[in-house]
């Protein structure tokens, strides 16, 4: 296990991903040439790339090849760039800044955009095809399989349907916890568990990344929910205040910003006690759900 | 080989394609409900399945069950719902009618249609990594990843690209043959090579199939472009002319009718000749280059 301290490791990291994305992405010469440095804007050079830390984090546990777990990590960000990109769409959030640059349809157009989300995912898939990622192509499978499930209508674009269909309406607790355990939750967890599968892990030990996935699933949302209602466009690097301007359900405008907090808390002791029978090994995955706490603590 | 005539032989793959569609499409009872009935309605009862049943021909050619190619038929069939659900959007062709319905975005709206889209693309690469396709898993890593490139900004997205570049331009005849062989193209390719994948061939019937792919993709883009000039609305199933409303570059408007259909006919002469050394393995595919052709003649 790498001895570096926690924002080293994250430099470090993310450093790494982003020259696997530049490398999985084609050249902006490339034809068609418009549509390849669209796909470049939309995903390299920012964001906090939490999903491909996590999957590194997770690799460590189960003794995974970095170089492995790298295509499993990029394979997960292609997925969430592409659902950004499809979600500032004018006919979903028609967000116009996203990681404080135009989003893409601003700086390119909305065919040029939707075709840059289809062809990401598009991407994401080969990626995860090409690399061996196991010695057992069985697993492999199963990880291909893991991203398409947490990607589809059961994960993440269900979970954006339940969002679209939330505006302006009353939800429980619970139905807002359902929603976002597909919209964000589904692929958080799938980064988790795609890292993990790079190596080997005891069941027991991945069913506790499980939990700790779903915890921190859950926990990210709700932390992005107090930074969209309390930090301003500048620090958030993307509209802020949008939830409300919207009329969205969020964790705030249900509990209300300290009872949320409070939430965020108990949430992210859960995730560090699923963590506890893994021991040392689970180290920067426990960094990792600190740091997205104090994102805004 | 199947010994039933050609007609019956497309009913029977067409009612099989179905059935394995219909059992992959979530439920319209499962929730989100409204995406999974919107999935359903993009994809279940229409089209002429057209790749489905270059995979299963292609299957025959390389003796594989067709238990195992009506899957990759499927995911191929799923990419190509999904590209016309996207391609109909307001953002690029602001079509309203699909195999003679309401387009997607038409019957439900336009968030729900991008979900749709992105939905059936995870589904599809679900599919493809779940079923058990060939007897080496290298060959199946293999074919995810031909999907995965068939789909993306180098095959059909990149050719939607170059397609939504073109409309008002002057094309050559060879811009735009490179135009359809990502657009319409990689993806025909794609369904030949993955139902030949789930059997056996020496490497001269894979090149000679991926040779009739090639050809079948264009023949199948030219016929297109000569029913949209000719054809009406009501026996085309989709908006009739609209290439011509549009501006767009077609082998009609650059060849005219005539020289289309000459084409046309020199296109099916190159398929067919290139399924010479495969012999009578290959009947189905030669009789679906009639047909195709004969879709119009």
């Amino acid at each position: 296990m790498s001895q570096v301290d926690f924002p080293n490791w994250m430099v470090e990291i993310q450093a790494r991903v982003e020259k696997t994305l530049s490398r999985c992405l084609p050249g902006a010469d490339i034809a068609p040439a418009r549509l390849h440095a669209a796909m470049r804007y939309s995903v390299l050079g920012g964001g906090k790339r939490v999903r491909p830390l996590l999957a590194f984090a997770a690799g460590e546990v189960a003794s995974a090849d970095p170089a492995r777990v790298e295509h499993a990590a990029c394979a997960v960000e292609l997925i969430h760039a592409y659902s950004l990109v499809h979600d500032d769409l004018p006919c979903m959030d028609d967000d116009s800044v996203r990681r404080g640059k135009p989003t893409t349809h601003m700086e390119y157009d909305e065919a040029t955009a939707l075709l840059v989300g289809d062809s990401l995912q598009s991407l994401a898939f080969a990626v995860l095809a090409e690399a061996r990622l196991t010695d057992e192509p069985a697993a492999q499978f199963e990880m291909l399989a893991l991203l398409a499930r947490a990607s589809g209508s059961r994960g993440m674009a269900g979970g954006q349907a339940i969002d679209f269909a939330a505006v302006g309406q009353q939800l429980t607790i619970e139905e807002l916890e359902h929603m976002h355990i597909h919209k964000t939750g589904a692929l958080i967890r799938a980064a988790v568990l795609l890292g993990a599968s790079c190596g080997r892990l005891p069941p027991a030990e991945r069913e506790a990344l499980d939990r700790f996935g779903k915890c921190t699933g859950l926990l990210f949302q709700i932390v992005d929910d107090i930074l969209d209602a309390e930090a301003d466009t500048a620090t958030l690097g993307k509209t802020a205040g949008k939830d409300a301007t919207q009329n969205k359900p969020t964790y705030v405008s249900i509990l209300g910003v300290t009872r949320a907090r409070e939430m965020a808390n108990e949430l992210r002791a859960q995730a560090l006690a699923a963590l506890d029978p893994i021991g040392s090994r689970a180290r920067r995955l426990a960094e990792l759900s600190h740091y997205i706490v104090a994102r805004q603590f």
